[in-house]
């Protein structure tokens, strides 16, 4: 046996580790008994140990070692060690100590963070969250870098990407952004919120269930299921998408969401099963593709020319006396808001910057953690003309931070700026693309998709991947471009 | 820390390990993908090849040996070592090659044997079978024996039992058995088998959860799903049953079957959760559980004075026409036939004592694989008074021989056993048990199962419980007793 045989064949067992975890973390939100939760959190604490145990033995060391003067490799091959070195030296380098110590403070700052959220205090957060912001820097001094302390968090979501590549793209994104949502906002174009009915769960997501089929997710690979808020889990030959259990929304758009997500993670070689071959670039890109069928796709016009009929019957009640028009305008309504997750396309990436600048100040102590609600209420009002009256509706609302997920916002509108640079080049591949999805096919996306992006794994970096599949990297022209078309048409207005 | 608590510690993580393979295949039965199968099995290969390695590490060979001279331990601790060292022997002793051999033939076997049976043609099955009884002496060779080599496989399942403890039970047994059978079939009275009708599964499904909750089953730390076959899986905060997903059969002996061994796993005190502590005693122990609650509950006249009211008006149709009595003498018919999961309380012991002796003589020496199908129309022949047509409704019915699984059989006739000597003594303890069950109210039994059987783990083996319990060690009389009571007034006859 070759040494990347043996080497392979132990980062196998790794892969089955976290495939167990993944499946456990899907139960506890889908199926398992509400009295479980400590028993299961024992379950995935030893599965992680034995996890971090192994990816950071003294076997894989040796492995990693004998790998570098290994000539004889493939790009593939290459990739899968260049991808497990990555993590095992990150996380042969963080102390014990500090892992637990951030494990901690995240577990008591969510719950501190949950507190402060319902009685809308941020005191209640502040200390949790200074802690974090301290103990994440601590983390990123141990990691070290070339540049700024926030690169080594944002690595850990989008690998291979640092300030220096984010920075144009998103200044320069703001800029744009910020004049076309006041224009719209001061169009005298209303929209009707037809959508703000009542919407059977269950008539949704059998529904919901065709388009997916239709856009090529593999039931005989993957499931539906429901849960309090939706998400995807699981890769390769299992991946399980869930949608929301309870509440009246119309939840179509979550659901094409996740079924982006999850033709992701069906989307990798056989072969690769098991590696690192078989996982996605990074969550920008797994962003990417789960915002291209929920905007791109769902809220297009085109899409609903074939579905709109069909959805009309199921809910006749809802919709038979709106017509096709009316319904594409009030999925695509646009109104600045305090909530991210509620936000739409055109705003949605106003939210993210906000948070970026934050965060990217927060790490070079340009700001302080007791000054963030200030900030927040500076930049909301700054970026969307709006001021949160409190803090639930502004610093507290996201999750992330007393986490210590620090560097994660960024890969949502990494998402969806890829989308649209990869959907144009999509529609530059397959001139007939717009009339086929006009038809309900929309398998040659997805087949497009699983040969430019999927198959690919972990080979390229985002940078790499996106020059290759479209001829340049990032270019956030495509995503203000698309958004000027399509809203200037909806709201009468020409930037 | 002491050296109790560091041993107990590294135990609690190979509990969470079963826990987890637990759950991937109870998940495997219930809602994974069809196409998942392949890649479940290696995440399943993977935990149990870890499960296996912190079994007989280095690390555990040491507390083990420490512990030996430890003075202070409680007897909970006393028995959570023991029962760890017990496993730990065991698993060291067998040469991972014999190991491997035994899984593969398995595999190989299993698939022969869905083959063999499918075309009712032995003979395609009896190179595997002869392998594995080979490999399976191999086994019991390595492991030791002071009396019978069967008593090394008998173990496995029925810890601190042998053959010398179940023959003069079992022997007795037949020879009672056989003409109680043999004056039941021979008698005048025939019984309308009104079950055979079309049941609506849902309908069912709901039914049995009322009954499982007035059982005491805690749905806040368990679940009832559907599967092929009905089965228990998990323990502890986290158990699930599982009732048949399709067939308009009548499920709710299975269910209640399942439930039984639900409050079992349920039944353990917290403070032993992940330890032998929160263990059955053994296979025979945890069928009597369910058996009682199937047979001495589910098919007494006393249940249903309350319950079949409820059932005929859920099903009208097909009950409202018949009488308690009626009802009560068809979910009691008895009727020697071919197949053992088919048959009634009288037989069914018949069906496990001739896969007994079977396994004791080929064991022994005293008969070959080849003969097996021979032998066991003979024996068909002397305890029921039928013979079979074909291998698949004889000697190619089970499932358990093709992996390996000699010395199972009898811990079905042990847990019948068992449950109405344990029976007996909870209404000796509770005189107005009866009255209770015949109002409805089950809790008092599943209370009395909790203190005097559940919480005791495995603390004591089968036989110190039992003499613990019923002041006697297992004693056939009893259940004897109970057949000739019930049946000889179902049936008008004296024994």
């Amino acid at each position: 046996m070759s040494v990347y045989d043996e080497f392979i064949g132990y980062v196998k067992e790794l892969y089955d580790l976290r495939k167990a975890s993944d499946l456990l973390e899907w139960d506890q939100e889908t199926y398992m008994p509400s009295g479980s939760v400590e028993g299961r959190g024992y379950v995935l604490a030893t599965l992680s140990g034995i996890y971090h145990e192994k990816l950071t033995s003294k076997k894989m060391e040796k492995y990693l070692k004998k790998l570098e003067i290994e000539k004889d490799l493939t790009d593939e091959q290459k990739a899968n060690a260049r991808e497990i070195k990555r993590i095992y030296e990150k996380k042969t380098k963080v102390p014990l100590k500090l892992v637990k110590e951030i494990a901690k403070t995240s577990s008591l700052g969510t719950e501190a963070w949950a507190r402060a959220r319902k009685k809308s205090d941020f005191k209640i957060f502040q200390p949790y969250l200074e802690k974090m912001v301290s103990l994440k820097k601590d983390f990123a001094e141990t990691i070290g870098y070339e540049d700024k302390a926030y690169d080594v968090l944002i690595d850990d979501f989008e690998p291979y990407t640092a300030i220096k590549d984010i920075e144009p793209v998103f200044s320069g994104l703001r800029k744009k952004l910020v004049p076309i949502v006041k224009k719209i906002t001061e169009s005298e174009t209303k929209i009707d919120d037809i959508l703000n009915q009542s919407f059977d769960v269950d008539k949704q997501k059998k529904f919901g269930i065709e388009i997916i089929k239709d856009m090529g997710f593999d039931f005989e690979h993957g499931r539906l299921d429901s849960s309090a808020h939706p998400f995807t889990s699981g890769s390769c030959d299992d991946v399980r998408l869930t949608t929301f259990k309870e509440g009246q929304g119309f939840h179509l758009f979550a659901m094409m969401h996740e079924a982006g997500h999850g033709l992701y993670e069906q989307g990798y070689k056989k072969e690769h099963y098991r590696t690192p071959m078989a996982e996605a670039i990074s969550l920008g890109y797994h962003e990417s593709q789960s915002r291209m069928w929920e905007n791109l796709i769902g809220r297009s016009r085109i899409f609903w020319e074939y579905h709109y009929p069909k959805l009309q019957n199921i809910f006749p009640e809802q919709l038979k006396k709106y017509g096709l028009e009316e319904f594409y305008r009030a999925i695509n309504i646009v109104k600045p808001s305090f909530i991210r997750v509620d936000a739409d396309e055109t705003t949605y990436n106003l939210h993210i910057l906000l948070r970026y600048d934050m965060e990217k100040n927060l790490f070079d102590d340009r700001i302080d953690a007791k000054e963030t609600p200030e900030v927040w209420s500076q930049k909301m009002e700054e970026y969307l003309g709006i001021v949160p009256e409190n803090d639930s509706a502004g610093v507290l609302q996201d999750i992330h931070w007393s986490q210590g997920l620090f560097g994660y916002f960024p890969t949502y509108t990494l998402g969806n700026l890829y989308s649209v640079q990869l959907f144009n080049q999509a529609k530059k591949d397959m001139p007939n693309l717009d009339e086929k999805i006009s038809n309900g096919h929309l398998l040659d996306l997805k087949k497009w998709l699983n040969k430019n992006v999927h198959e690919y794994g972990k080979l390229y970096s985002a940078k790499e991947l996106t020059k290759k599949i479209t001829g340049e990297t990032l270019n956030p022209e495509h995503f203000i471009k698309y958004l000027k078309e399509k809203f200037g048409l909806i709201y009468g207005v020409t930037f």
